[in-house]
């Protein structure tokens, strides 16, 4: 065993139903990891029975009382359920126990409790949220999703560290190239933050490309992505939406009649390549950034196959040393700056 | 003749190659419609020679020398080309020869100079940039999508006012709902100006909806989506970026090998069909609203199909009286405020 994640099990739109079987997935086909399984003990036990699975030294089951709602307040979250299955996988990553947590529940609520408990990696004011997006050459990395509506230039130059950081951890990659998502590319484009953001990123020892526009995300114009939370979180939705309603209206089309139905059959094997291809749930797991721990958020309503994403993006990051990484390069800035 | 509208025939990727063809077609099916084409006389003569017409009362030529280019800076254009085709098309709607006009040229440039000719509406601050976008139920109008990067809860109350009046004239909507773009639907989310905006929403007469987030733009849930330039335009162009993602990958799955080419051919007349509907060159004419005259936005890269529907947008827009429209609801905001 190389590593340790902690599961939020009741979390999200299916709680142990989803969280379960894909915890047991992707065990079956990583023999280094192990995995505590948190939340309420006859919720997790019935559901492994129903897979005819049991506790193991890889499989423990760590229970928790209490469920954090997912329309319940992050501040009632966090005083009031002080044994609430996300609180308690949070606790493991503090304790050690764990070298990563992964829960589908309320992410306000996740952002407010892994604050409290881990606290920010030095030289980082807040965390962000950033998660990996399908390009035309690949993928990107995009931050921040939501967390932090307003945003300091600061800010924004703290988010492309630690998204470079998380790139160059989990790819590979020495010097990621970072974009700072405007309007225009010209420097002169933009708010007043992000104009002074741009400044902050040119002066740094960041491979900063400058300026992109919202179609350079999916173009794989750059390695990393940095926006405010506002902005990130409106074109990361935009985008859902948009792929929804092209969903829709291919079905539509090929369901118009019995030719068209035929059509489809025809091209079912290409369409299901396609689908395969730009699934979504594929890219399924945000990071909250900038914590002393990794902490993973899964979609609400992720099933097996999207939640099984969340816990190898938990895994990777475990293993690529995502956390070392970020405190060294603030450490290495600080020093620079005294 | 009941609309006259001025054409800028050099703006644009393609100039008078693009506009003028475009143009004829339009006049072809549309016979109240009457146009002055704007800019250097040979190229618009020899344009309309390459398909066989001359002008006629309801075609006329007004020379201009000069042209806006695509990538000028707003204020060089407006200070130093007094006699571009763009200038010379707004002077025309200025001084009541024209009651639209419709450029594809540098869109920096030609708010500059609207704003500079026209003046804005009594009791609107700032012009904003709306669209038409397809939903799953018809589609949307979005705005402000760029010309206004800082934004006030004001300026986004005028944008909401002057989006619902649009679809109030283009639709025949009595009452549009309005959404405000945000990042939850709770009252409480987003930015401070953005929940300011809320409440000011909320206390008007317009038939306020609620926030809404990224994903409500393409699932239809309210008649117009308010939001500043800034997010407007990032989530505009993710849009794109993203659309063009997935076709690009569609057609390289059906371009796989022989048999995947094969299931294309059969499915090929289902999937024209699909991009049709998804064309969003059927969505081209963005319209800079708030202005004391009609201007409309066309794509710079817009082909004769797209360009056609900018020339649509226009003519509808003088027949739906929507200046009318805008300035009889701030006339009576005013009164009532008094």
């Amino acid at each position: 065993m190389d590593v340790i994640v902690a599961i939020d099990c009741m979390g999200g739109d299916h709680g142990a139903h989803v969280t379960v079987p894909a915890v047991l997935q992707y065990l079956a086909k990583d023999p280094q990891s192990a995995f505590i399984l948190v939340g309420r003990q006859p919720a997790i036990e019935s559901e492994l029975a129903r897979h005819h699975a049991r506790p193991s030294a890889r499989l423990r089951i760590r229970h928790a009382a209490e469920v954090v709602e997912m329309d319940e307040q992050p501040a009632s979250a966090l005083r009031g359920k002080k044994d609430s299955s996300m609180r308690a996988a949070i606790d493991l990553v503090k304790k050690e126990e764990a070298q990563a947590c992964v829960s589908a529940g309320n992410t306000g609520a996740l952002m407010a409790i892994s604050r409290f408990v881990l606290k920010t990696l030095p030289g980082i004011d807040r965390p962000a949220i950033a998660t990996i997006l399908p390009t035309l050459k690949g993928h990107t990395c995009m931050l921040d999703l939501g967390a932090n509506v307003d945003c300091t230039a600061e800010h924004l130059l703290q988010f492309a560290i630690m998204g470079s950081e998380l790139v160059a951890s989990l790819d590979a990659k020495a010097q990621p190239s970072v974009g700072l998502l405007n309007i225009g590319e010209e420097d002169i484009k933009g708010s007043e933050i992000v104009k002074r953001a741009g400044e902050l990123l040119r002066a740094s020892d960041l491979n900063f490309h400058g300026n992109v526009e919202g179609d350079d995300i999916y173009k794989g114009t750059t390695d990393v992505v940095v926006c405010d939370g506002f902005v990130g979180n409106v074109a990361l939705k935009a985008s859902e939406g948009l792929a929804q309603m092209l969903a829709t209206s291919l079905r539509e089309e090929f369901g118009r009649n019995l030719l068209t139905r035929l059509a489809g059959l025809v091209a079912s094997p290409v369409i299901r390549h396609f689908k395969r291809r730009v699934d979504h749930r594929r890219y399924n797991g945000a990071t909250l950034i900038g914590l002393r721990g990794i902490v993973i958020k899964s979609h609400g309503s992720a099933d097996v196959f999207a939640f099984g994403f969340a816990i190898e993006r938990a895994v990777e990051e475990a293993r690529g040393g995502v956390l070392r990484h970020i405190e060294e390069r603030m450490s290495h800035i600080q020093q620079t700056a005294a």
